[in-house]
């Protein structure tokens, strides 16, 4: 989709930066269903085991698995987690914290900081959204259940704490640091405020170079996991312009790491990236009249500027009085629906201050682009596996997702096991901090009977 | 959701043999539509070159192309065409035809027989369907708009016509041969009569044997296209068991394939497989209540024997008084809907004489599944690119389509144009045959209004 937009602007460029990266597919199952959730196929990426929907660094026995991340630290390699979403979300939470289920996000921040982990802090760089997770909940904002504030707590534990982008910017930003831009998720791109909120691209090759520096005089080297997190969230909203945006957002990303990687022999590096899983159902294709008469009208992007989620508050918190005139030109008009249909004028106007409008934007586009969204959920699809750098021709091929753990860790070198025996040995912690409570009803995600005639 | 099917039967299966021969993917846009159609992407695996939707075997200007079989065959290799749909289908004729309108499959037959081609016989082997466009329109089932006896004319070009399986196996079988085995395209895979059609690996295996027998004395070897023609008629038909056995079918002619390299390295050979483009938008994996219970159930498919279209035509045949019996045991119950809503046996008895029906069939299956079809016709979706044998490591990675017949020819040291200059000086062919008739309006299949703005 996004791809034929930006060749829809300029014929010159028929493929994106990630074309050129491509080493193979990647299979997604999970341990209790077919569709994997992020949880599961991230513990695949960062422990390289396959496990249930939900679980955070945890196998299907609840019991904590050493992450390529935690290894790498313990190994002496300089270590980050660079996402747009929050920092407590479940891809980011799978590579520094272990937990049954992936919602206990309180849980995950003081793990991921390193208060309620057993190995301390593992990780020297953490930028993305997901505040709310870190301040206590006497105060406003707060998504903890509880009073601790996490943000003193990581102080307490060295990191430089920050929420600003003039710290983010700043030369004298000292590692570790915790650079939480929102309370919840980073904007999408499409909706980013630049000058309060980094993109990816910048996140990543600030962080990549802080590693770079802070290992330069060491053996060892840097692990980094970068996320364009928020592809799936517009995924499940079914919005095609946070989705368009987002990809090519992590499309500049890649291409600067990747660049990154060309202009560093001196420090030779390996990159892998794939998705955790397809997300929304996306297919670009309609089919009109009769067969074979296919289609996919990339144009209706062109003046598409607001995804469809900041426009549906925007439109809620209009007070004035031209209603239809503000509906055309300032909703559906910056959604890239410049001629709206008498029909979803009424569905707009009756639905205004409803979180429903959201999905009368993503419908209406959808259809005039000629895209189509199976569900608001995940699919089962293979992903896309990336590759540039050292050793990843000797990666080519299909994977299985746990396949990618273990190869990253294969590549520099880590010994997840012992990792895995350290946590496990750690029972006081297991108990209380990784584990359901005895007695405690679990309720597994993946819908397990459906699965296993066994 | 073949793989997770089989997977499901036995959890020791976690791919199937095409995920082992995974090297990379291919993008498929035709020149007028970012979605494709069969006649466009194929013409880019035959000829190396992007063209219209609708192009058999010739460029945006309708003037005819060489293609990797014309060339093979004028350099003394061995060519065959081995297909399960018609064998004027859009993919088996743009390599050994040229014309600007797919539909005309009346002149496909003649040119692919080598009568009104202008390098003659250029296809050593023929299999598949589609005889209904060789025999006469005097005759009761032929499709031809004229009374040329096709059959006839392959036999004075020296090919052993057959349509039955005891000819297929016999062992005094002689090439050329041109073997039709139904009039229309051959049957899904679940739908098939072994006594009177063989498997697409049948078929496969004795033609590349005939082929390689043929050309063991020649520096030259040969070239064959072999097509799971009806995976995509499946996709058109939103038909989830007609796909997963043609799906099989493929993965056991491709994995013979396969061990037949392995077993002769006296005839070094390349084997390149991909799809001409996504069709139906198939995702595996439902929503159920919130987000994350995704879920795809493919015991749903175990008691499933038939295709949608086939048991259609059974329920509309049904002359007996157990109207409902008859629909759950014979009709749902095969198709793998054990227990029938009360809603699905209305529709089914009011649709008993209804083409209709078949949509009963797939959507209810579908719905029990967890699958979505997202369209009845083709999408934009990159295509996998699979690979084994012979310089196939140099081709990993991602590929335009057009790139898929350049490396063809570059394998087998093919010079295209030279072929494409002879076709095109043949100027009372290229009038008479390939061009549109002059003042006659050509309707293109692409929507080129649509996608782009110079």
């Amino acid at each position: 989709m996004a791809r034929d937009y930006v060749h829809w602007n300029n014929n010159a460029t028929t493929f994106l930066p990630i074309d050129e990266m491509v080493i193979g597919s990647v299979r997604t199952r999970a341990t209790d269903s077919y569709v994997t959730d992020s949880a599961a196929s991230a513990t695949a990426y960062s422990c390289g085991i396959k496990s249930y929907n939900g679980a955070i660094g945890v196998n299907d026995d609840y019991a904590p698995c050493g992450t390529v991340l935690e290894a790498a630290h313990l190994q002496g390699f300089k270590t980050g987690l660079i996402v747009t979403s929050r920092i407590t979300h479940a891809t980011p939470a799978t590579f520094a914290s272990h937990i049954y289920d992936r919602d206990l996000e309180s849980e995950i921040a003081l793990q991921e900081i390193g208060y309620a982990h057993p190995l301390g802090r593992t990780v020297d760089i953490l930028l993305g959204g997901g505040r709310c997770f870190f301040t206590p909940n006497t105060t406003a904002t707060s998504c903890r259940k509880d009073s601790i504030d996490a943000l003193a707590l990581a102080k307490g534990l060295g990191y430089t704490v920050f929420s600003d982008r003039k710290t983010f910017d700043s030369k004298k930003l000292t590692m570790p640091y915790l650079g939480l831009f929102t309370d919840d998720h980073m904007s999408y791109e499409a909706d980013r405020d630049p000058t309060k909120e980094p993109s990816l691209k910048e996140m990543a090759i600030r962080g990549i170079n802080d590693l770079y520096a802070a290992s330069k005089d060491s053996e060892k080297g840097f692990f980094v996991l970068v996320e364009a997190s928020r592809i799936d969230h517009a995924g499940h909203a079914n919005d095609p312009v946070g989705h368009l945006y987002d990809i090519l957002a992590y499309n500049s990303a890649m291409l600067a790491m990747r660049q990154w990687i060309d202009k560093h022999p001196d420090s030779p590096t390996t990159l892998i990236s794939t998705a955790d899983h397809e997300c929304g159902g996306l297919t670009v294709g309609v089919e009109i009249d009769s067969a074979p008469d296919y289609w996919y009208a990339p144009e209706h992007f062109s003046s598409a500027s607001a995804t469809s989620g900041s426009l549906a508050a925007k439109w809620a918190a209009y007070t004035g009085s031209d209603l239809r005139g503000y509906l055309k030109t300032e909703i559906f008009g910056k959604y890239g629906i410049t001629t709206p249909t008498e029909e979803e004028y009424s569905e707009g106007l009756a639905l205004k201050a409803d979180k429903e409008f959201a999905k009368v934007l993503t419908k209406s586009l959808s259809k005039r682009l000629g895209v189509n969204w199976a569900t608001g959920g995940h699919t089962a699809a293979d992903v896309t596996l990336y590759g540039w750098g050292v050793g990843v021709q000797s990666f080519r091929g299909m994977r299985e997702n746990n396949e990618v753990g273990l190869f990253i860790a294969k590549q520099l070198g880590l010994k997840l096991e012992g990792v895995t025996e350290r946590l496990q040995k750690n029972e006081s912690w297991v108990k209380e901090w990784v584990m359901p409570k005895e007695g405690g009803k679990v309720v597994r995600r993946g819908v397990k009977g459906h699965h296993h005639h066994h």
